[in-house]
């Protein structure tokens, strides 16, 4: 331990609430000595941390799925690490782990923390340390009990799924292809939309950049049959523009609405929102934690997919701590191609 | 046969589509000489009709759950009457009936014809015949199985439902009682209130007209435990206000949205829909149509408690044909107290 002890943990903290997009201003750098665990506490050092939409929630004040992060406090984040010094019997020194590391580069717990931070030991055999925060971590968790649970899709129903390039995305199509859908993706430009055709086997994928009818266009084109399941990731003027063309007794998934999280002006909300009434159909959210007790199957049942070909990911890897906000900006201007991942450290 | 050759049958036809709120303008006065009814047919007289919000967007063009009423084309209403001649072996003269009459005093219809009119006998001790057009008709129907099928009321929960005092509102409030629900009404003006509160048993009843903040400060008041169910019959702002009441899991049903339906402006969709991620809570849209075979399930069961006094109605009767046009205005005005019925002939 003692060669541990002048380790310095950089951090970004929460320096103020951002109105609109983030900025370098809502952020402040610290660092601290690294502390030694507690009896029966662990020390973990942060190689890869998962960039999320849902982050930019955590940064609003008032009541939502889970608290804020306070002001002065390390940001939330979840990624995969490695155990540098171990008091507790279940884990050991290089054991490879998943947890709510927060942006920074060393995690310190105690016992009584390592289930408030969801640590769990990962096995680099099911999947590299990216796709434990892709499509077998928290985005892919999502996605499936969204679909699986919420959705149900039936062999031969059309499912749509905005954010289709995205860590979510990815997983739901995949998922819904492998359970006998039609499966249509929603995406910002040509290259994504090819990829999540030519690589993941979308049945078709929708460029929403590439006019202001490009969605409506497109979802006639290959829905003949109309929606029966949409995955919404996006909100706004797309969840309208498929509320046009869902068919009975379909349903969507709100997952999330990433073109509303920076808003300086109220939500936009869905108009078209009667259309669940002509079609006795359903929206309906869902927040992952509540699956946890799951997990572990549906990790199961993807690695497998992953294994054989199935299904395939892509994460787009960021380097460096400090490259934290220019990065978390590129999930909001839709830059990033793939799960976005910030490396921390090398592996 | 012979003496009813010569009755006139008076009716209201769509003249033309309304923008905003119907108008004398839309409607046209017609007369025709009634005919008698082809073998196997009947001859029905009109003897109430039911006034209901949907029917105002049967007055649109476009694609719904139901074909829009034709330019030309007889009113549609469902009513009750009476059958003044019959060529059917099912039906006698005399057997009160309810069916899809229109906005009309007598109505001629083929053996091919009755189903897709709906005609069925209604049985006067199980209801009066304008509780054959409340709780025993569409709006006890639609508020039957919206609730018990897409809302499962547990005992214990908190049902909120708008436009408490109307046909729906009615029947979902005092069904709920009957199933161990805290009820809670919104209805418009302290004469309502006071009804649904003293008559029918509600827990409590906010009246949206009493001030700017009154459904926000009202849920607060009267749901201490938060919303499980919401019964939207309106739409706008009373639904985003209880969206940010609603309990995790908890179930929106959409019937109806009588704020939105005499826009000329796009309709308001709920800003406050995230609240549906936040609290995997679900909004589904019901069609009664849907339940058609289990109607009598429904009528058997509430015509109990009708029977027993643990069910009230109360319906809002207004005389004569002619006043077809400023009766429908009561509706969206929130003039009517109690379902709204058109007494067409003397009972």
């Amino acid at each position: 331990m003692s060669d541990l002890s002048h380790l310095i943990n950089h951090q970004f903290r929460l320096a103020s609430r951002p109105v609109g997009l983030p900025t370098q201003a809502n952020w402040s750098r610290t660092q601290e000595l690294v502390q030694a665990p507690p009896p029966g506490g662990l020390l973990l050092k942060t190689l890869a941390l998962s960039l999320d939409p849902a982050m930019r929630g955590w940064m609003n004040e008032g009541k939502s799925y889970i608290a804020p992060v306070a002001i002065g406090e390390v940001m939330r984040a979840g990624g995969v690490g490695q155990v540098l010094a171990s008091n507790h019997p279940q884990f050991a020194v290089g054991d490879y782990v998943s947890a709510g590391f927060g942006v920074q580069e060393y995690l310190t717990l105690g016992p009584d923390e390592l289930a408030r931070n969801g640590v769990a030991k990962i096995d680099l055999r099911l999947g590299s340390l990216t796709q434990w925060l892709n499509v077998l971590g928290m985005p892919g968790m999502t996605g499936y009990f969204g679909l699986m649970d919420v959705g149900q899709p039936q062999a031969g129903e059309t499912l749509v799924v905005s954010g289709a390039a995205g860590a979510v995305g990815q997983t739901v199509g995949q998922m819904a292809r492998i359970k006998g859908c039609r499966v249509v993706g929603i995406a910002g430009g040509p290259a994504k939309c090819d990829w999540v055709v030519g690589e993941l086997g979308f049945d078709a994928c929708i460029d929403y950049k590439a006019g202001p009818n490009a969605v409506k266009d497109g979802l006639k084109q290959h829905c003949p049959k109309g929606v029966d399941i949409y995955f919404d990731n996006v909100g706004g003027e797309i969840l309208d523009t498929v509320l046009t063309r869902i068919n009975r007794r379909a349903r969507i998934i709100i997952c999330g609405a990433i073109s509303q999280y920076n808003n300086t002006t109220p939500v936009q909300g869905p108009k078209n929102y009667l259309s669940l009434l002509v079609n006795r159909a359903r929206m309906e959210g869902i927040v992952v934690f509540d699956y946890a007790a799951r997990y572990p199957q549906a990790i199961a049942e993807m690695a497998g997919y992953l294994k054989d070909g199935r299904m395939k990911s892509k994460e787009d890897v960021v380097q460096g701590l400090d490259a934290f906000p220019d990065a978390l900006g590129k999930l909001f201007s839709g830059e990033n191609f793939g799960k976005l991942v910030l490396q921390v450290a090398p592996t």
